[in-house]
């Protein structure tokens, strides 16, 4: 069986991280709507996270980043008044945009050098990102500043409100043919419970995806990342709120829309905690179902991926 | 008074040192025929030997790089592939590295972003590069292959025969009008005991470099690399044997010339070792004198400098 997943970092970690115990070949779409330039580096946010997740070298405890981090370099730099202080890499998160960056200038494709990177552990999935073009988001405040997503929400955790959410260079850019296929090609598609505006939807904003999701023959599925009314880690509700959507596993899902409608969505699983939305959503035309959805470890997250696959093979 | 230092990196910064302690403003134009591209990286190792020996963070037992250095980054590349295993760069090392390619990437000169990166300490000097221009040293071996100098010296060695010494792209390269006015305004020039070939060498096959020292008033004044026929440090009895030149404190003295005919000294000073070739050099059309070159500390390279300073004050 393929399985396509669409994901963001953190969140996209701890679910892919139970996907791949499927007996499955998975493949990962990936967010780069975070991915920036500091100090000449490019740096791939969740693209990493995800890898490090997956590697076993990230730190689980800080919840980002590797483990056994140092940061003697983020201290030269900042002597020289480099980088972004709110923004620390640690010395072995920077080798991997050293690495990164010596490929992308020697010319390889953000997805070439991303399979190069993997290579170095088994990680069990394909890492995809969604694009290999440049198209970074931004946030414009209802105060009228244009801040690069992460230092809006980094440095300033998001206290300014975010009229609307830009994806700067969107209009030149291409999903690449390998996400597409990988979303043409797959058995199913699920859709991480990540942030559904800045992770899921900066992918599905990008030319190529929608008709990619519209024309797949494969069932596409959505896991909540609403539980109970509240966003399980990161400020969605910030994010929802600049689109007019309520933190709520219902609303997201309407949000997402059917896909007879024109909108994604096959299946939607919703935590225990909001199993009463279920009924509400029926007719919507999308089959839906509640389940435990804290991602406590790879088997938790497994058990979840099972799931959401029972929502489309009944 | 003005003194401008002709340098390469260890010996030169050794040399400087010394020169600093002197009343003067003191120029240095530094050799960048080993500045190489690693792994996305731009390295400059005569600058930042200089610039780290001058700001007293070097690390004086192992003779080159940053004191109390790791190596984390580097073993990450090398996970990958990447860099050249034979050249492992320090993570305090990489922080100047990166803090370099991040302000050439942004358009500053490298000049300029010397001057940035210098002014985190009191270095005491004005640290120039002798060319903003890419001019990388390569060398054509006996047997015919073509290495970057760094190859040539730091992996094998100087193990094979150099035919020739190659400054790629020199054609299309300047001095920069910085190095030339240091030369022009001096009113002393001095010639550190620095690699007659690949260091003082490569800066003086820069155009404009030698009409700059054959036109300012100032006079030119050689420290001899060369102690009792055997170099301080490194391998440049090599790199003279290249160009047919002795491994002999008078032979580099020929080699450099006398200003009063076309070539560049108005003065050269020998180690007490070699005091005999002095009375060798009279009529060559400058002055000679025989002292102590062995630069145990600042205390004795000041030393130098100062008798360097008496032969053309006389």
């Amino acid at each position: 069986m393929r399985i396509t997943v669409l994901a963001g970092g953190v969140g996209g970690a701890r679910f892919v991280r139970g996907v791949r115990e499927l007996d499955a070949e998975v493949s990962v779409v990936v967010n780069t709507g975070d991915d920036l330039w500091l100090t000449g580096l490019r740096v791939c946010p969740d693209l990493d996270s995800i890898m490090y997740a997956l590697a076993g070298v990230s730190d689980t405890e800080r919840g980002w980043g590797r483990a056994g981090e140092t940061e003697r370099i983020s201290a030269e730099l900042a002597e020289w008044g480099l980088g972004w202080p709110w923004f620390t890499l640690g010395d072995l998160d920077l080798a991997t945009h050293i690495a990164r960056t010596s490929l992308l200038r020697e010319g390889l494709r953000l997805t070439e050098v991303t399979e190069r990177l993997s290579a170095r552990w088994p990680l069990g999935v394909r890492l995809l990102p969604a694009t290999d073009d440049e198209v970074e988001t931004h946030v414009v405040t209802a105060d009228g500043q244009d801040l690069h997503f992460e230092e809006w929400w980094v440095r300033t955790r998001a206290a300014a409100a975010a009229r609307r959410f830009v994806q700067r260079g969107v209009e030149r850019a291409h999903a690449t043919p390998e996400a597409l296929a990988a979303i043409a090609d797959a058995d199913v598609v699920l859709l991480a419970p990540s942030n559904p505006v800045v992770s899921i939807g900066t992918i599905l904003g990008l030319p190529g995806i929608r008709s990619a999701l519209r024309d797949t023959e494969a069932p596409v599925v959505g896991v909540s990342p609403i539980i109970g009314g509240a966003v399980v880690r990161g400020m969605a509700d910030a994010c929802l709120a600049t689109i007019g959507v309520g933190t709520d596993a219902a609303a997201v899902a309407r949000h997402y829309g059917a896909r007879r409608d024109g909108g994604l969505l096959d299946g939607w699983l919703v935590d225990d905690a909001d199993a009463a939305s279920v009924a509400g959503l029926r007719g919507s035309g999308f089959a839906a179902d509640a389940t435990g959805l804290w991602m406590t470890d790879a088997a938790e997250s497994a058990r979840i991926a099972r799931a959401a696959l029972a929502l489309v093979s009944r």
